[in-house]
C-alpha cells in the first residue's frame, strides 16, 4: 500500500488492492486496472465479475479426468471423436490447454493435481494415482503418455508411474526431452544437453 | 481465441475471454490469471469480484472536485488537513493518485475529465471547466495549478484554463517542464529539451 492510497476512496483502493494479489500483476498494473475498469462500460464490467464468481460457482473436476468441467465430464472425455484407449497423463489442468493448443494429441487426458515431492510432503496418496490405476485397470487402456513437467518431481512422478502401469501390460512412453526449439546449443543447459545427446533420434 | 479453448470447460473459456479484454493482459496471462483464480480460495475469489462490481454500484463523483468518491464527497475533500485555497486541476482521477503518492501538495484537487481535443471532438463544454469556474467564483481560492498533462491536448487545455481564470485575480500556475530525472541529455527529445533552456531554474 502506498501513501497515495489514503487519499482515494475505499472502493477504489479496496480494487487496486484486490487486483495487485493477483500472479504478474503489479500495483502499476492493479491502478491501471482498476481505473480502466471505472471507466469501462457496466455490462463488460459484470462479466468480468460474473466470470471471476462462476469459476468457483460453476465448476467441478471431471469424473473421469479430474480436467475442470462445468458438467460431470469435461469436453475431452465428452467428445466423440477423441481416441479414449490413448490417455495422456498432465500435472495440471492447464497443461491441457498448452497441449489443446498444439492441436495433435487426438487422446484424452489424465490430470494428477499434483507431482509427487517428498520435500512439500506431496506423496502418492496425495495425487490422483489411484484413480488413474483404476481407469487402467477397467481395460481399453493402449498407451499411456506420460506428460508430467520435465523437473524433479515431475520426473520422480513419471518414473513412479512408468513402474506401476508397465506391468500391467500398457505400453507406457513420456514426452521427449531435448533441445527446444529456437535455442541455441551453446547457452544450452547441461542437463538438457545431456538429454538431448542421450536421446538422440534418426533422421 | 486460440484452438485449444473448445477443449476446455465454458466457464474457465469464458473466463479467460473476460481476463483477456483488460489492457495489458495478453492471451497467455489471461490463461495464468484464470488457473490461478481456480486454484484460489473461494474468499479471495469472491472479495476479487465483489470489489470489481462495487467499482460500478458503490462509486460517483465527488460533488466538490469530481474525483471517485464512495460518498457525497471524496477523501480529499473531506480531509481536515488540505488546504482549500489551493487548486490542483488534473485531467483524470488516476492523476491524483500519482500526485499523492509524491505526497507534497497539501491543497484539493479539480478533475476535468478529459482535456480539450477538437480532433476528437471534445470542446469546453464537455469537460468540467464551468464547474471549476464555479468553485473559483465562490471565492477563497488563491492558486490553481494545472496539472494537465504536457501533450497537445493538455496544453491546450492548460492555455485555455489559464487565459480564462488568471483575470479573474487568481495565481494560476502550471507543473514545471523539462528533463525528466534519471534521463540523458544526450537522448532528450528536442521539445522536451528546448523546454528545459526556456524554463532554465537559477540555484
Amino acid at each position: 500500500m502506498n501513501q497515495g492510497y489514503k487519499a482515494i476512496t475505499g472502493s477504489v483502493s479496496r480494487l487496486i488492492s484486490e487486483l495487485g494479489k493477483l500472479p504478474g500483476i503489479g500495483p502499476r498494473s492493479a491502478q491501471r486496472l482498476a481505473y480502466y475498469l471505472l471507466r469501462a462500460n457496466e455490462e463488460d464490467v459484470y462479466n468480468l465479475a460474473n466470470a471471476i464468481t462462476a469459476i468457483k460457482t460453476g465448476t467441478r473436476l471431471c469424473s473421469i479426468c479430474y480436467n475442470i468441467a462445468d458438467e460431470e465430464k469435461c469436453p475431452v472425455c465428452t467428445s466423440k471423436t477423441r481416441e479414449n484407449s490413448i490417455i495422456c497423463v498432465v500435472e495440471q489442468p492447464q497443461d491441457i490447454l498448452a497441449l489443446e493448443h498444439v492441436g495433435i494429441f487426438k487422446g484424452v487426458y489424465h490430470v494428477l493435481h499434483g507431482a509427487i515431492s517428498p520435500s512439500e510432503g506431496v506423496g502418492t496418496d496425495n495425487i490422483r494415482i489411484k484413480e488413474l490405476v483404476d481407469r487402467v485397470e477397467q481395460g481399453n487402456i493402449s498407451e499411456l503418455i506420460i506428460a508430467t513437467n520435465p523437473t524433479t518431481e515431475g520426473e520422480t512422478t513419471a518414473l513412479y508411474l512408468y513402474r506401476l502401469i508397465s506391468p500391467m501390460g500398457i505400453h507406457v512412453t513420456r514426452l521427449a526431452r531435448g533441445l527446444p526449439f529456437g535455442t541455441e546449443i551453446e547457452y544450452a543447459d547441461d542437463v538438457t544437453l545431456s538429454r538431448a545427446l542421450e536421446g538422440r533420434q534418426d533422421f
